[in-house]
Protein backbone atom coordinates (compact mmCIF):
# COMPACT_ATOMS: atom_id res chain seq x y z
CA UNK A 1 0.00 0.00 0.00
CA UNK A 2 1.19 3.79 -0.69
CA UNK A 3 2.36 5.75 1.92
CA UNK A 4 0.56 9.13 2.39
CA UNK A 5 2.67 12.11 1.73
CA UNK A 6 1.64 15.67 2.59
CA UNK A 7 2.62 18.64 0.58
CA UNK A 8 2.33 22.02 2.23
CA UNK A 9 2.32 25.59 0.61
CA UNK A 10 2.61 28.13 2.84
CA UNK A 11 2.77 31.99 1.28
CA UNK A 12 1.72 35.75 1.69
CA UNK A 13 1.48 37.10 5.31
CA UNK A 14 2.32 33.89 6.75
CA UNK A 15 5.98 33.86 5.98
CA UNK A 16 6.31 37.91 6.32
CA UNK A 17 5.07 37.72 9.89
CA UNK A 18 7.93 36.20 11.73
CA UNK A 19 4.99 34.96 14.76
CA UNK A 20 2.67 33.70 12.42
CA UNK A 21 5.34 32.07 10.41
CA UNK A 22 6.81 30.48 13.76
CA UNK A 23 3.19 29.39 14.78
CA UNK A 24 2.30 27.77 11.32
CA UNK A 25 6.02 26.16 11.60
CA UNK A 26 5.21 24.60 14.91
CA UNK A 27 1.66 23.08 13.46
CA UNK A 28 3.81 21.61 10.39
CA UNK A 29 6.12 20.08 12.55
CA UNK A 30 3.67 17.92 14.22
CA UNK A 31 2.47 16.91 11.42
CA UNK A 32 2.74 13.03 11.19
CA UNK A 33 4.26 10.88 8.56
CA UNK A 34 6.04 12.00 4.89
CA UNK A 35 6.04 15.90 4.23
CA UNK A 36 7.14 18.76 1.64
CA UNK A 37 7.09 22.28 2.69
CA UNK A 38 7.09 24.68 -0.78
CA UNK A 39 6.99 28.45 0.30
CA UNK A 40 6.64 31.79 -1.64
CA UNK A 41 8.70 34.95 -0.22
CA UNK A 42 6.30 37.01 0.35
CA UNK A 43 6.75 40.70 -0.10
CA UNK A 44 10.31 40.37 1.12
CA UNK A 45 11.95 40.46 -2.13
CA UNK A 46 10.02 43.80 -3.15
CA UNK A 47 11.34 45.77 -0.07
CA UNK A 48 14.87 44.03 -0.59
CA UNK A 49 15.12 45.23 -4.20
CA UNK A 50 13.67 48.48 -3.64
CA UNK A 51 16.28 48.76 -0.99
CA UNK A 52 18.63 48.00 -3.02
CA UNK A 53 17.70 50.87 -5.54
CA UNK A 54 16.00 48.09 -8.49
CA UNK A 55 12.65 48.99 -9.61
CA UNK A 56 10.22 46.07 -9.67
CA UNK A 57 8.80 46.51 -12.89
CA UNK A 58 5.18 46.08 -13.14
CA UNK A 59 3.19 45.10 -17.00
CA UNK A 60 -0.83 45.07 -16.32
CA UNK A 61 -0.63 44.59 -12.90
CA UNK A 62 1.77 41.61 -13.10
CA UNK A 63 5.60 41.48 -11.75
CA UNK A 64 8.54 41.35 -14.64
CA UNK A 65 11.19 39.43 -13.63
CA UNK A 66 14.34 41.84 -14.78
CA UNK A 67 17.98 40.18 -14.07
CA UNK A 68 17.74 42.40 -10.96
CA UNK A 69 14.14 40.99 -9.62
CA UNK A 70 15.59 37.16 -10.03
CA UNK A 71 19.11 38.27 -8.06
CA UNK A 72 16.83 39.26 -5.14
CA UNK A 73 13.91 36.31 -5.60
CA UNK A 74 17.16 34.00 -5.68
CA UNK A 75 18.73 36.22 -2.51
CA UNK A 76 15.74 36.27 -0.31
CA UNK A 77 13.58 32.98 -1.36
CA UNK A 78 16.48 30.35 -1.74
CA UNK A 79 18.97 31.91 0.83
CA UNK A 80 17.09 34.10 3.54
CA UNK A 81 13.98 32.57 3.61
CA UNK A 82 14.59 29.15 2.74
CA UNK A 83 17.73 28.73 5.19
CA UNK A 84 15.67 30.23 8.16
CA UNK A 85 12.70 28.11 7.77
CA UNK A 86 15.23 24.67 7.61
CA UNK A 87 16.68 26.37 10.69
CA UNK A 88 13.31 26.74 12.37
CA UNK A 89 12.67 23.33 11.61
CA UNK A 90 15.81 22.04 12.72
CA UNK A 91 14.63 23.92 16.18
CA UNK A 92 11.61 21.80 16.25
CA UNK A 93 13.20 18.94 15.60
CA UNK A 94 11.95 17.90 12.25
CA UNK A 95 15.16 17.29 9.79
CA UNK A 96 14.63 19.32 6.60
CA UNK A 97 16.54 20.13 3.58
CA UNK A 98 16.27 23.35 2.00
CA UNK A 99 16.36 23.27 -2.03
CA UNK A 100 15.79 25.07 -5.33
CA UNK A 101 15.02 23.98 -8.27
CA UNK A 102 18.65 23.75 -9.49
CA UNK A 103 19.55 20.80 -6.79
CA UNK A 104 19.64 17.74 -7.29
CA UNK A 105 17.64 18.71 -10.71
CA UNK A 106 14.54 18.77 -8.73
CA UNK A 107 12.61 21.04 -10.99
CA UNK A 108 13.22 21.37 -14.65
CA UNK A 109 11.37 24.06 -16.61
CA UNK A 110 11.45 26.02 -19.58
CA UNK A 111 11.55 29.86 -19.51
CA UNK A 112 8.11 31.58 -20.51
CA UNK A 113 7.68 31.96 -24.12
CA UNK A 114 7.31 35.87 -24.86
CA UNK A 115 3.99 36.39 -26.15
CA UNK A 116 2.10 39.98 -25.50
CA UNK A 117 4.10 39.86 -22.36
CA UNK A 118 7.95 39.34 -21.63
CA UNK A 119 7.33 38.42 -18.26
CA UNK A 120 11.21 38.09 -17.81
CA UNK A 121 13.09 35.33 -15.83
CA UNK A 122 9.77 33.33 -14.96
CA UNK A 123 9.68 29.18 -15.37
CA UNK A 124 6.87 26.95 -16.45
CA UNK A 125 7.88 23.31 -14.84
CA UNK A 126 8.51 20.55 -17.39
CA UNK A 127 9.60 18.18 -14.99
CA UNK A 128 9.96 17.47 -11.46
CA UNK A 129 12.28 14.55 -10.08
CA UNK A 130 10.20 12.27 -7.68
CA UNK A 131 13.06 9.81 -7.37
CA UNK A 132 15.54 12.03 -5.93
CA UNK A 133 12.79 14.04 -3.72
CA UNK A 134 11.23 10.91 -3.03
CA UNK A 135 15.26 9.50 -1.64
CA UNK A 136 15.53 12.71 0.95
CA UNK A 137 11.72 11.55 1.75
CA UNK A 138 12.88 8.20 2.88
CA UNK A 139 16.05 9.32 5.07
CA UNK A 140 13.15 11.06 7.14
CA UNK A 141 14.43 14.31 5.81
CA UNK A 142 12.00 17.12 5.00
CA UNK A 143 12.73 18.70 1.68
CA UNK A 144 11.44 22.86 2.24
CA UNK A 145 11.57 24.28 -1.59
CA UNK A 146 11.55 27.63 -2.57
CA UNK A 147 10.14 28.81 -5.69
CA UNK A 148 12.51 28.69 -8.12
CA UNK A 149 13.62 26.46 -10.77
CA UNK A 150 16.03 25.61 -13.21
CA UNK A 151 16.52 25.22 -17.32
CA UNK A 152 18.10 21.71 -18.16
CA UNK A 153 20.70 24.19 -19.69
CA UNK A 154 21.31 25.62 -16.23
CA UNK A 155 18.95 29.01 -15.71
CA UNK A 156 17.85 29.81 -12.51
CA UNK A 157 13.65 30.92 -12.99
CA UNK A 158 11.33 32.49 -10.80
CA UNK A 159 8.53 29.91 -10.68
CA UNK A 160 5.07 30.23 -9.38
CA UNK A 161 4.91 28.70 -5.57
CA UNK A 162 1.52 27.54 -5.98
CA UNK A 163 2.43 25.21 -9.48
CA UNK A 164 5.81 24.16 -7.78
CA UNK A 165 3.24 22.57 -5.11
CA UNK A 166 0.88 21.31 -7.22
CA UNK A 167 3.65 19.76 -9.75
CA UNK A 168 5.42 17.84 -7.13
CA UNK A 169 1.89 16.47 -5.66
CA UNK A 170 1.31 15.38 -9.62
CA UNK A 171 5.00 13.60 -9.82
CA UNK A 172 5.08 12.01 -6.60
CA UNK A 173 1.23 10.52 -6.73
CA UNK A 174 3.18 7.38 -8.26
CA UNK A 175 4.62 6.43 -5.32
CA UNK A 176 2.57 7.94 -2.30
CA UNK A 177 -0.79 8.91 -1.63
CA UNK A 178 -0.38 12.47 -1.99
CA UNK A 179 -2.47 14.95 -0.53
CA UNK A 180 -2.05 18.88 -1.38
CA UNK A 181 -2.64 21.99 1.01
CA UNK A 182 -2.54 25.89 0.69
CA UNK A 183 -2.10 27.84 3.31
CA UNK A 184 -2.97 31.54 2.46
CA UNK A 185 -4.47 34.33 4.80
CA UNK A 186 -7.87 33.34 4.30
CA UNK A 187 -9.83 30.67 5.73
CA UNK A 188 -10.57 29.23 2.04
CA UNK A 189 -12.39 29.94 -1.03
CA UNK A 190 -14.95 32.63 -0.50
CA UNK A 191 -18.56 32.71 -1.41
CA UNK A 192 -18.81 36.23 -1.04
CA UNK A 193 -14.72 37.89 -0.84
CA UNK A 194 -16.12 40.83 0.69
CA UNK A 195 -17.34 38.32 3.69
CA UNK A 196 -14.34 36.36 5.58
CA UNK A 197 -16.85 33.70 7.00
CA UNK A 198 -18.68 32.94 3.63
CA UNK A 199 -15.94 29.80 3.67
CA UNK A 200 -17.27 27.21 0.56
CA UNK A 201 -16.35 23.37 2.54
CA UNK A 202 -16.20 21.76 -0.88
CA UNK A 203 -15.89 23.19 -4.35
CA UNK A 204 -16.50 20.82 -7.56
CA UNK A 205 -15.07 21.65 -11.01
CA UNK A 206 -19.22 22.68 -11.52
CA UNK A 207 -18.90 25.06 -8.39
CA UNK A 208 -16.08 26.45 -9.56
CA UNK A 209 -17.26 27.51 -13.12
CA UNK A 210 -20.01 28.90 -11.44
CA UNK A 211 -17.96 31.24 -8.95
CA UNK A 212 -16.03 32.43 -12.62
CA UNK A 213 -19.44 33.15 -14.30
CA UNK A 214 -20.06 35.40 -10.84
CA UNK A 215 -16.83 37.05 -11.36
CA UNK A 216 -17.10 35.56 -7.54
CA UNK A 217 -13.59 34.80 -7.90
CA UNK A 218 -10.39 37.05 -6.69
CA UNK A 219 -7.45 37.11 -9.02
CA UNK A 220 -4.83 35.44 -6.88
CA UNK A 221 -6.92 32.37 -5.87
CA UNK A 222 -7.47 31.76 -9.92
CA UNK A 223 -4.09 30.30 -10.83
CA UNK A 224 -4.15 28.51 -7.29
CA UNK A 225 -7.73 26.87 -8.37
CA UNK A 226 -6.79 26.04 -11.68
CA UNK A 227 -3.78 24.43 -10.66
CA UNK A 228 -6.11 22.28 -7.96
CA UNK A 229 -8.13 20.97 -10.65
CA UNK A 230 -4.94 20.36 -12.74
CA UNK A 231 -3.63 18.07 -9.55
CA UNK A 232 -6.44 16.31 -9.14
CA UNK A 233 -7.12 14.97 -12.32
CA UNK A 234 -3.26 13.84 -12.16
CA UNK A 235 -3.48 11.75 -9.17
CA UNK A 236 -3.46 13.78 -6.46
CA UNK A 237 -5.94 12.14 -3.80
CA UNK A 238 -7.16 15.47 -1.12
CA UNK A 239 -6.62 18.80 -1.78
CA UNK A 240 -7.29 21.75 0.85
CA UNK A 241 -7.30 25.62 0.92
CA UNK A 242 -7.44 27.54 3.85
CA UNK A 243 -5.59 29.38 6.60
CA UNK A 244 -2.82 28.17 8.82
CA UNK A 245 -4.56 25.98 10.81
CA UNK A 246 -5.36 23.74 7.65
CA UNK A 247 -2.83 21.61 8.18
CA UNK A 248 -4.35 20.38 11.52
CA UNK A 249 -7.98 21.20 11.03
CA UNK A 250 -9.22 20.29 7.69
CA UNK A 251 -12.71 21.07 8.65
CA UNK A 252 -12.47 24.67 8.88
CA UNK A 253 -11.76 25.10 5.13
CA UNK A 254 -12.35 24.38 1.56
CA UNK A 255 -11.70 20.71 -0.26
CA UNK A 256 -11.63 20.87 -4.05
CA UNK A 257 -13.10 18.01 -5.45
CA UNK A 258 -13.52 16.71 -8.92
CA UNK B 1 39.20 -0.70 -0.43
CA UNK B 2 37.86 2.72 0.60
CA UNK B 3 36.95 5.46 -2.44
CA UNK B 4 38.67 8.85 -2.72
CA UNK B 5 36.53 12.04 -2.06
CA UNK B 6 38.34 15.35 -2.72
CA UNK B 7 36.83 18.20 -0.81
CA UNK B 8 37.74 21.60 -2.93
CA UNK B 9 37.37 25.14 -0.95
CA UNK B 10 36.78 27.71 -3.41
CA UNK B 11 37.00 31.26 -2.11
CA UNK B 12 38.16 34.95 -2.47
CA UNK B 13 38.37 36.51 -6.11
CA UNK B 14 38.04 33.44 -7.94
CA UNK B 15 34.13 33.42 -6.57
CA UNK B 16 33.73 37.42 -7.42
CA UNK B 17 35.03 37.23 -10.94
CA UNK B 18 32.14 35.61 -13.10
CA UNK B 19 35.11 34.21 -15.43
CA UNK B 20 37.42 33.08 -13.73
CA UNK B 21 34.29 31.25 -11.57
CA UNK B 22 33.03 29.49 -14.71
CA UNK B 23 36.36 28.48 -15.95
CA UNK B 24 37.24 27.41 -12.19
CA UNK B 25 33.90 24.92 -12.30
CA UNK B 26 34.45 23.91 -15.81
CA UNK B 27 38.11 22.01 -14.32
CA UNK B 28 35.95 21.07 -11.03
CA UNK B 29 33.24 19.39 -13.63
CA UNK B 30 36.10 17.01 -14.95
CA UNK B 31 37.43 15.71 -11.42
CA UNK B 32 37.14 12.03 -11.77
CA UNK B 33 35.19 10.14 -8.54
CA UNK B 34 33.41 11.62 -5.19
CA UNK B 35 33.64 15.25 -4.29
CA UNK B 36 32.56 18.41 -2.80
CA UNK B 37 32.39 21.68 -3.37
CA UNK B 38 32.84 24.85 0.04
CA UNK B 39 32.85 27.74 -1.40
CA UNK B 40 33.18 31.43 0.78
CA UNK B 41 31.88 34.40 -0.47
CA UNK B 42 34.17 36.91 -1.12
CA UNK B 43 33.63 40.54 -1.13
CA UNK B 44 30.21 40.33 -2.42
CA UNK B 45 28.70 40.45 0.91
CA UNK B 46 30.02 43.42 1.76
CA UNK B 47 29.10 44.87 -1.25
CA UNK B 48 25.35 44.14 -0.76
CA UNK B 49 25.32 45.28 2.86
CA UNK B 50 26.74 48.47 2.24
CA UNK B 51 23.89 48.89 -0.45
CA UNK B 52 21.49 47.95 1.71
CA UNK B 53 22.66 50.71 4.45
CA UNK B 54 24.39 48.43 7.34
CA UNK B 55 27.46 49.05 7.92
CA UNK B 56 30.35 46.52 8.23
CA UNK B 57 31.76 46.43 12.10
CA UNK B 58 35.30 45.67 12.43
CA UNK B 59 37.40 45.10 15.19
CA UNK B 60 40.80 45.04 15.22
CA UNK B 61 40.78 44.42 11.31
CA UNK B 62 38.63 41.28 12.57
CA UNK B 63 34.95 41.50 10.78
CA UNK B 64 32.02 41.44 13.43
CA UNK B 65 28.90 39.49 11.86
CA UNK B 66 25.68 41.37 13.83
CA UNK B 67 22.29 40.50 12.99
CA UNK B 68 22.19 42.36 9.84
CA UNK B 69 25.66 41.05 8.19
CA UNK B 70 24.25 37.44 8.89
CA UNK B 71 21.32 38.62 7.02
CA UNK B 72 23.27 39.79 4.47
CA UNK B 73 25.72 36.60 4.67
CA UNK B 74 23.10 34.08 4.70
CA UNK B 75 21.23 35.57 1.46
CA UNK B 76 24.84 36.05 -0.50
CA UNK B 77 26.53 32.87 0.38
CA UNK B 78 23.21 30.31 0.93
CA UNK B 79 21.00 32.26 -1.97
CA UNK B 80 22.99 34.15 -4.40
CA UNK B 81 26.42 32.50 -4.40
CA UNK B 82 25.30 28.95 -3.81
CA UNK B 83 22.40 28.54 -6.28
CA UNK B 84 24.04 30.35 -9.05
CA UNK B 85 27.22 27.62 -8.45
CA UNK B 86 25.02 24.76 -8.58
CA UNK B 87 22.89 26.03 -11.46
CA UNK B 88 26.27 26.46 -13.42
CA UNK B 89 27.15 23.20 -12.32
CA UNK B 90 24.03 21.25 -13.54
CA UNK B 91 24.73 23.13 -17.05
CA UNK B 92 28.17 21.44 -17.50
CA UNK B 93 25.87 18.50 -16.13
CA UNK B 94 27.23 17.75 -12.77
CA UNK B 95 24.18 16.88 -10.76
CA UNK B 96 25.11 18.91 -7.52
CA UNK B 97 22.84 20.08 -4.17
CA UNK B 98 23.54 23.33 -2.75
CA UNK B 99 23.78 22.90 1.36
CA UNK B 100 24.27 25.09 4.18
CA UNK B 101 24.86 23.56 7.63
CA UNK B 102 21.73 23.78 8.97
CA UNK B 103 20.37 21.79 5.56
CA UNK B 104 20.04 18.01 6.96
CA UNK B 105 21.62 19.20 9.98
CA UNK B 106 24.71 18.76 8.30
CA UNK B 107 27.22 21.25 9.64
CA UNK B 108 26.85 21.46 13.68
CA UNK B 109 28.19 24.63 15.13
CA UNK B 110 28.51 26.30 18.28
CA UNK B 111 28.46 30.21 18.87
CA UNK B 112 31.82 31.44 19.66
CA UNK B 113 32.15 32.46 23.22
CA UNK B 114 32.75 36.07 23.69
CA UNK B 115 35.90 36.47 25.18
CA UNK B 116 37.62 39.94 24.48
CA UNK B 117 36.12 40.44 20.97
CA UNK B 118 32.55 40.02 20.45
CA UNK B 119 32.47 37.99 17.27
CA UNK B 120 28.60 37.94 16.62
CA UNK B 121 27.00 35.32 14.91
CA UNK B 122 30.15 33.39 14.24
CA UNK B 123 29.93 29.76 14.71
CA UNK B 124 32.74 27.24 15.55
CA UNK B 125 31.75 23.70 14.26
CA UNK B 126 31.30 20.49 16.49
CA UNK B 127 29.75 18.04 14.38
CA UNK B 128 29.90 16.93 10.17
CA UNK B 129 26.91 14.81 9.79
CA UNK B 130 28.66 12.22 7.52
CA UNK B 131 26.12 9.91 6.91
CA UNK B 132 23.95 12.42 5.62
CA UNK B 133 26.55 13.69 3.36
CA UNK B 134 27.56 10.52 2.44
CA UNK B 135 24.31 9.69 1.57
CA UNK B 136 24.67 12.28 -1.17
CA UNK B 137 27.44 11.41 -2.46
CA UNK B 138 26.46 7.75 -3.11
CA UNK B 139 23.67 9.10 -5.46
CA UNK B 140 25.69 10.70 -7.25
CA UNK B 141 25.21 14.11 -6.36
CA UNK B 142 27.63 16.33 -5.27
CA UNK B 143 26.98 18.47 -2.70
CA UNK B 144 27.96 22.34 -2.68
CA UNK B 145 28.66 23.78 1.08
CA UNK B 146 28.53 27.96 1.70
CA UNK B 147 30.50 28.61 4.98
CA UNK B 148 27.12 28.54 7.25
CA UNK B 149 26.64 26.13 10.03
CA UNK B 150 23.80 26.00 12.28
CA UNK B 151 23.60 25.18 16.17
CA UNK B 152 21.19 22.26 17.87
CA UNK B 153 19.27 25.18 18.79
CA UNK B 154 18.27 26.11 15.07
CA UNK B 155 20.92 29.37 14.96
CA UNK B 156 22.42 29.94 11.52
CA UNK B 157 26.09 30.84 11.93
CA UNK B 158 28.72 32.73 9.96
CA UNK B 159 31.23 29.95 9.76
CA UNK B 160 34.63 30.53 8.46
CA UNK B 161 34.79 28.56 4.67
CA UNK B 162 38.28 26.76 5.56
CA UNK B 163 36.77 25.24 8.75
CA UNK B 164 34.03 23.93 7.09
CA UNK B 165 36.26 22.24 3.87
CA UNK B 166 38.90 20.78 6.93
CA UNK B 167 35.62 19.88 8.78
CA UNK B 168 33.99 17.87 6.40
CA UNK B 169 37.49 16.10 5.04
CA UNK B 170 38.09 14.87 8.72
CA UNK B 171 34.49 13.65 9.02
CA UNK B 172 34.63 11.83 6.21
CA UNK B 173 37.63 10.96 6.21
CA UNK B 174 36.19 7.14 8.43
CA UNK B 175 34.46 6.43 5.15
CA UNK B 176 36.68 7.78 2.39
CA UNK B 177 40.53 8.33 1.39
CA UNK B 178 39.83 12.25 1.94
CA UNK B 179 41.90 14.78 -0.41
CA UNK B 180 41.52 18.57 0.94
CA UNK B 181 42.14 21.34 -1.80
CA UNK B 182 42.35 24.78 -1.21
CA UNK B 183 41.94 27.10 -4.02
CA UNK B 184 42.64 31.02 -4.18
CA UNK B 185 44.19 33.71 -5.80
CA UNK B 186 47.90 33.00 -5.12
CA UNK B 187 49.57 29.83 -6.58
CA UNK B 188 50.20 28.45 -3.27
CA UNK B 189 52.12 29.01 0.03
CA UNK B 190 54.89 32.06 -0.96
CA UNK B 191 58.36 31.33 0.54
CA UNK B 192 58.47 35.22 0.05
CA UNK B 193 55.18 36.93 0.10
CA UNK B 194 56.51 39.57 -2.02
CA UNK B 195 57.34 37.15 -5.01
CA UNK B 196 54.42 35.11 -6.25
CA UNK B 197 56.62 33.11 -8.31
CA UNK B 198 58.20 31.90 -5.05
CA UNK B 199 55.59 28.88 -4.25
CA UNK B 200 56.73 25.95 -1.63
CA UNK B 201 56.68 22.67 -3.29
CA UNK B 202 55.94 20.71 -0.01
CA UNK B 203 55.47 22.40 4.01
CA UNK B 204 55.87 20.21 6.61
CA UNK B 205 55.37 21.18 10.18
CA UNK B 206 58.82 21.95 10.87
CA UNK B 207 59.02 24.62 7.58
CA UNK B 208 55.52 25.78 8.83
CA UNK B 209 56.90 26.45 12.36
CA UNK B 210 60.04 28.04 10.82
CA UNK B 211 57.98 30.34 8.67
CA UNK B 212 56.26 31.24 11.26
CA UNK B 213 59.43 32.74 13.19
CA UNK B 214 60.12 34.65 10.60
CA UNK B 215 56.54 36.14 9.91
CA UNK B 216 57.01 35.07 6.57
CA UNK B 217 52.76 33.82 6.61
CA UNK B 218 50.16 36.29 5.83
CA UNK B 219 47.45 36.81 7.78
CA UNK B 220 44.72 35.03 5.92
CA UNK B 221 47.44 32.02 5.16
CA UNK B 222 48.12 31.34 9.03
CA UNK B 223 43.96 29.65 9.93
CA UNK B 224 44.30 28.11 6.27
CA UNK B 225 47.62 26.47 7.11
CA UNK B 226 45.73 25.26 11.05
CA UNK B 227 43.01 23.74 9.24
CA UNK B 228 45.51 22.03 7.35
CA UNK B 229 47.49 20.07 9.94
CA UNK B 230 44.60 19.68 11.94
CA UNK B 231 43.02 17.92 9.17
CA UNK B 232 46.37 15.38 8.26
CA UNK B 233 46.10 14.49 12.11
CA UNK B 234 42.45 13.56 11.94
CA UNK B 235 42.83 11.24 8.78
CA UNK B 236 42.88 13.40 5.62
CA UNK B 237 45.35 12.12 3.00
CA UNK B 238 46.67 15.00 0.93
CA UNK B 239 45.92 18.18 1.21
CA UNK B 240 47.10 20.84 -1.76
CA UNK B 241 46.95 24.95 -1.42
CA UNK B 242 46.95 26.55 -4.94
CA UNK B 243 45.26 28.65 -7.37
CA UNK B 244 42.19 27.52 -9.47
CA UNK B 245 44.58 25.09 -11.61
CA UNK B 246 45.75 23.30 -8.32
CA UNK B 247 42.55 20.55 -8.92
CA UNK B 248 43.14 19.48 -11.76
CA UNK B 249 47.77 19.97 -11.48
CA UNK B 250 48.78 19.46 -8.44
CA UNK B 251 52.55 20.18 -9.79
CA UNK B 252 52.20 23.63 -9.22
CA UNK B 253 50.91 24.01 -5.89
CA UNK B 254 51.77 23.77 -2.23
CA UNK B 255 51.50 20.42 -0.84
CA UNK B 256 50.90 19.89 2.81
CA UNK B 257 52.46 16.89 4.26
CA UNK B 258 52.81 15.88 8.24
Amino acid sequence: MKKTLKIVKVGGKLIEDENKLQAFLSDFSELEGLKILVHGGGNMATEIASKLGYETKMIDGRRITDANSLKVIIMTYAGLINKRIVAKLQALDVNSLGLCGADGRSIISKKREVKEIDYGYVGDIEVVNSDFISSILEQGVVPVFSAISCTREGELLNTNGDSVAAEIAKALSEKYNTELYYCFEKKGVLANSMDENSVIKTLDKKMYQDLLDQKAITDGMLPKLLNCFGALENGVKKIFLGDARVITENANATEIVK
